[in-house]
């Protein structure tokens, strides 16, 4: 079975934009390969299969009552991706239904490939979690790519009629939703744990700080004299690290920074700064945010130079249903609980149903990259997991 | 004879490359306009004009003696530059000769207005002054600018020729060179002194250091398990800057810094900066120099990763001729004594004279920008002390 799934996802990473690596984007031609792929093991399986009006593929196990549980994950890539960011949890998805050889549950099965949740060809994510809680409004549809096609426009150049997105909306007779995603960082790795219970999708703060000093020679002015945008920012990022280490489960990262002049011999006159800090907790994150800020504030006043900043994102984190949560955990005895860093399309099912998240260990912490890749035998721990979970659910 | 002096430099400031702007590289066009406006000031004060095959204004006037003392500085700028940066000394030593009315000392006087200092349009500085000293080789004679020009082509474009390059180099009866020149910094206004006495041109170490850790995503990867090349270049800079704090005299800057992937949302994986670290004394600059360099490799072990580096520029420390200048400092009386963090043409100078140097202090410390000034009273000054200078070499 695990290399079953594994080797169906190196499949479909063939199906791309760019040939050589993985690149496929919301509704772009080769997620019609995908859907094709897909469909075939979906019908096989015996579940009723169709593509919604935001191009999500969504195939149906019927169970003894209407009550159902969602499985899936999201079929579109970043550029130049690996083969299971996503992928992994559909078809995991469509594996645990073919498990079942036709046995009836005490509820259906709805595995769904999400068409869109990096946000790369429109810039906004989740286009096709947001279709299924009914929230992918006219705003989103008018959004252009780079060639000036609208969303809406790509729904029906893909043969699609976004009329009928109304029903996309999931039912009322969902329970839960389950997403099995590869980790996408090293926690996991470093427990030497294969698998890992996701208690909640981190929240996020991003802000654009600005250090403005004053430009000089770099020869003719004494140290004294000075007001170096560089110095102070970094006298800064050394503070934003200590914060984030005293705090226990906050991550806060400067990833960009950009120096003007920028040139050897002249003294930075400004720096322009990114914050991005996380917390499963939004007291946590907000608490360091703060200190984060206030730092920022005392160290300018220190060095005679001004700092500014504008908040970019503000997300709250997006807690996991506890019940489901305690169900997975069950069916995955000894796994550590850990926190998204990243967003998925949990976040956006949890605004209409319980959601429940399995996170598998990435050797190497390596996602968005082509060396992307998951361990067989991990895989296979994931799938037994899963199907003591709809056990456990069929009561 | 203040007002005059500025005067001038301003009228000089208006033959530019560029309208709206003072920007006039080697041997560009507006510099026949410059050559003319001096040589006329130069023939009615009684000098003797040429202009040498490296493009250098000289002026000569006699004495009762074969020696001879030079006066100069540079008559080119750095693009949209002030009114004053090389030109003061320049039109400062006609005015002396000017302030002479035909009276012999015992030395003739030698104005030269150098063509090239800034090294802007062949990014090799000092074309003028190695001319005088006979350095301006094959090698530099053959680079060319932007628009494929060599400097021995844009010598032949200026109507000179290139063949008497020889016949530039200064005589062997040159007692002395001074140059006049604003401070380009902020030492002297801070002390609220109008007139400075250059020590020594600083030593100056330019390196490039690469530091390298890994890329990754900032939701997922925990702060215990990062190496964020920023966070370790960034205590690096914040210990530049207290090293140089520590040793007197010293000045160093980081003033060039780029981040890879450069992404708000992924840890920086490679960090490039560059190091500028100069002083009067060469011994103090070594030990900076090794200090930092050791801080790189200490701060690199403890973040887990790794830093590198490669020297740029190794400049010695170029001293003022000790005779020389306590000759100037006893024309001006109370003179504090400084270092130069730029470079200047008495630095050229000095491989074949005893040099010697005034600073005029800048206001703001403004200079290579419109905004560069100088307060007429501090002219007034320099000339008197330049007057007084010339008195006390007459023997």
């Amino acid at each position: 079975m695990r290399q079953d799934i594994v080797a169906v996802c190196r499949a479909i990473a063939a199906f791309t934009e760019e040939p050589g690596y993985t690149t496929r984007t919301f509704l772009s031609p080769p997620m019609h390969d995908v859907h094709a792929l897909l469909r075939e093991r979906m019908l096989r399986a015996g579940m009723s299969v169709s593509v919604d009006a935001a191009g999500n593929l969504r195939g149906v196990y019927g169970g003894r009552t209407a009550r159902r549980l969602l499985i899936g994950s999201h079929l579109d890539t970043v550029p130049r991706a690996g083969a299971f960011d996503g992928i992994l949890g559909v078809v995991m998805g469509v594996a645990l239904v073919e498990s079942l050889r036709g046995r009836r549950l005490s509820y259906g099965i709805e595995v769904i490939g999400f068409s869109e949740e990096e946000g790369v060809r429109f810039g906004a994510p989740f286009l096709g979690s947001r279709a299924l809680v009914g929230t992918l409004d006219d705003e989103l549809l008018a959004k252009c790519d780079g060639s000036g096609c609208s969303v809406r426009e790509a729904i029906e150049q893909f043969g699609l009629d976004a009329a009928r997105l109304g029903e996309a909306v999931m039912s009322s007779d969902v329970i839960g939703y389950l997403e099995v995603h590869i980790e996408q960082g090293p926690v996991l790795e470093s427990l030497d744990c294969p698998l890992g219970v996701v208690e909640a999708i981190a929240g996020q703060s991003r802000y654009l700080l600005r250090w403005e000093g004053k430009a000089n020679h770099a020869g003719t002015t004494p140290m004294a004299l000075r007001r170096d945008a560089l110095t102070a920012a970094s006298r800064w990022v050394v503070r934003v690290e200590e914060v984030a280490r005293e705090l226990e489960g906050l991550v806060a990262t400067v990833g960009q920074l950009e120096v003007e002049p920028n040139a050897g011999n002249v003294i930075p006159g400004l720096v322009r700064a990114s914050l991005d800090v996380r917390h499963a907790g939004d007291a946590v994150r907000e608490t360091a945010l703060r200190r984060i800020l206030e730092e920022a504030r005392r160290i300018a006043g220190q060095c005679g130079i001004t700092v500014s900043w504008e908040q970019r994102l503000e997300q709250r984190a997006v807690p996991m249903d506890v019940r489901l949560t305690e169900l997975l955990a069950e069916a995955v005895p000894g796994a550590p609980r850990l926190m998204s860093g990243a967003g998925h399309d949990a976040m956006i099912v949890a605004q209409r149903a319980p959601v429940a998240m399995l996170f598998l260990r990435s050797p190497g912490g390596i996602s968005h990259h082509p060396d992307e890749a998951v361990q067989e035998e991990d895989v296979e721990a994931a799938y037994q997991a899963c199907r003591r979970f709809l056990e456990v659910l069929d009561v």
